[in-house]
């Protein structure tokens, strides 16, 4: 805590990205290289220490640097290992031990954890859930994740699991088949996944219906065709929005009952849709939340936003 | 916590119960006497007061008492007080400051919570949840309460009003009238309300079929009525414990994606039906629960039945 920076790596499937960042979240960026390209793990791993250490060298914070922060899909952050992380072939079958290894490089303390958890801790640490105690995030990607906080500390759960949120049931007959085997989970409905998929049932049920996402043949709709649509416009996309708001806010009832939050956040890519989504997501809250909490809870949008979210995240985790 | 004994008082809408109770549950039980009956708080507290004093006398236990906890509906654990207690007239529109009064008549320092939280605590100082840091626990009577456990801290939420899982809607269309003025709350039909509810809609819905439960014409069914027909081998009433069983099971599915507990904990007057509600309820959780949580989590029925529960309950919060 008693130096004035960290750095945070954002080590996604593609590309590796990485800056100093200051406590008010300033970032100076790194230059960012493939993640992919690497046959193994150690090749890799190599190359990030050398970008880390050329990038202190380079803006002379030699003995500024409180430590490192990581945030990588499938990380453990128990012993700052990754395996099997989707879509990062040198960690395949192999365990890698990521901060041992980047440690003995940089002479700098690391930690790692997840990419769900590392953006809660952005949030936490620069973001709308500063100075929260009792907040629930929802992360709005290809998936949904959530993470619940109480009384200042994450819900983890007996085994670590806490949090999934993303499936819980919102359509109990008839409901959209989920990755987990399931029907009806939030995620198939209210993520960039389920705004696609909505998207093309619609243009499905009403063949005579125009829209601009009807011009898209090449390749399959997805949530961004959806919003770019929007922004021009065009009705069934805004219907698109409208329905996955009303879907998430009636879900949100259910998570205001359960742990009384003062805030939910919304992260992640369709966050971004924030002017299609907020108001049915509002009024579908308003009229359906137990009168208890009428009025209550206030619903936020990431101020974090894209590639600085992610190496803020992971930056968090290095203050302390 | 260095005296041996507490007193637990349940002072309920009917009668009043009371008794002296050591660290392994055991009561030395005072007389019960009517609550009703007082046209004010004043004679009320003194009569309880005398009661409580001639109780530790009968039994020698002066200087060896810690402090008395007292369990009443819609009792405020910040200040000690009561007012508009549901079906207690002495507290119609009068702040009763019940924890005041009672320690200047017994000399002992007293507590007071409204009964849910004194359930919830009597079974983490002498129950099911002794040891367990994440669990949840549903009290299933007239409506549906509950209490959720994180790192051994209650999730009391921004407002202190978490845990209101009675009020997670299972039934998105054509659901009941819930008390609360939505439709399709979990109380609806997970309780004792409900279970009366969904006999006399299946006695309505199939006229044709015989069952124990038509021969109560001069009042309405009730869930005990439901209970003893389903005791007695009858069909309906069984089945009815099934559909009950169903939808609390699914709705814990989603519980378990919320707070991923060690062990669910049902208590309250509908656990006493355990013979009949574990086997569909486990069955709903193994057919409907995700994959990550499969097997994981335990279903226990309360092991405090009774007037016991309510005392210990209330004794539970004199022990610190």
């Amino acid at each position: 805590m008693d130096k004035p920076y960290v750095i945070g790596i954002d080590l996604g499937g593609t590309t590796t990205k990485f800056g100093i960042v200051d406590r008010n979240a300033n970032i100076k960026f790194g230059e960012p290289f493939d993640t992919l390209t690497y046959a193994n793990a150690e090749d890799y791993i190599n190359d990030l220490g050398k970008a880390v250490n050329n990038l202190i060298e380079k803006n002379n914070l030699k003995d500024q640097i409180n430590g490192i922060g990581i945030g990588v899909p499938n990380g453990n952050r128990n012993d700052g290992t990754v395996k099997d992380a989707a879509n990062i072939p040198w960690t395949k079958g192999v365990l890698v031990p990521v901060t041992a290894l980047l440690g003995e490089l940089t002479g700098l303390p690391c930690k790692l954890d997840n990419d769900a958890n590392v953006a809660l801790m952005g949030e936490m640490t620069y973001g709308a859930a500063k100075d929260l105690n009792n907040f629930i995030m929802l992360m709005l990607g290809t998936g949904l994740g959530g993470g619940i906080f109480s009384n200042g500390q994450l819900v983890a759960g007996h085994n670590g699991f806490a949090g999934e949120l993303g499936h819980i049931r919102v359509v109990r007959e008839n409901g959209r088949r989920c990755g987990c085997g399931r029907y009806g989970c939030l995620e198939t409905y209210a993520s960039a996944t389920g705004v696609a998929f909505t998207a093309r049932e619609l243009l499905l049920l009403q063949p005579e219906r125009d829209s601009l996402l009807r011009k898209i043949v090449d390749s399959p709709i997805t949530s961004f065709n959806v919003y770019e649509a929007a922004c021009e416009g065009d009705e069934l996309a805004i219907e698109v929005f409208n329905f996955t708001g009303r879907i998430l806010g009636e879900a949100i009832c259910d998570f205001i009952a359960f742990s009384d939050p003062e805030t939910v956040i919304l992260s992640g890519g369709l966050a971004a849709a924030k002017d299609f989504l907020q108001k049915p997501l509002e009024k579908a809250i308003d009229d359906n939340v137990c009168f208890v909490y009428k009025g209550k809870t206030k619903i936020q949008f990431s101020q974090l936003k894209g590639e600085k979210a992610a190496i803020l995240g992971a930056s968090a985790l290095a203050w302390d």
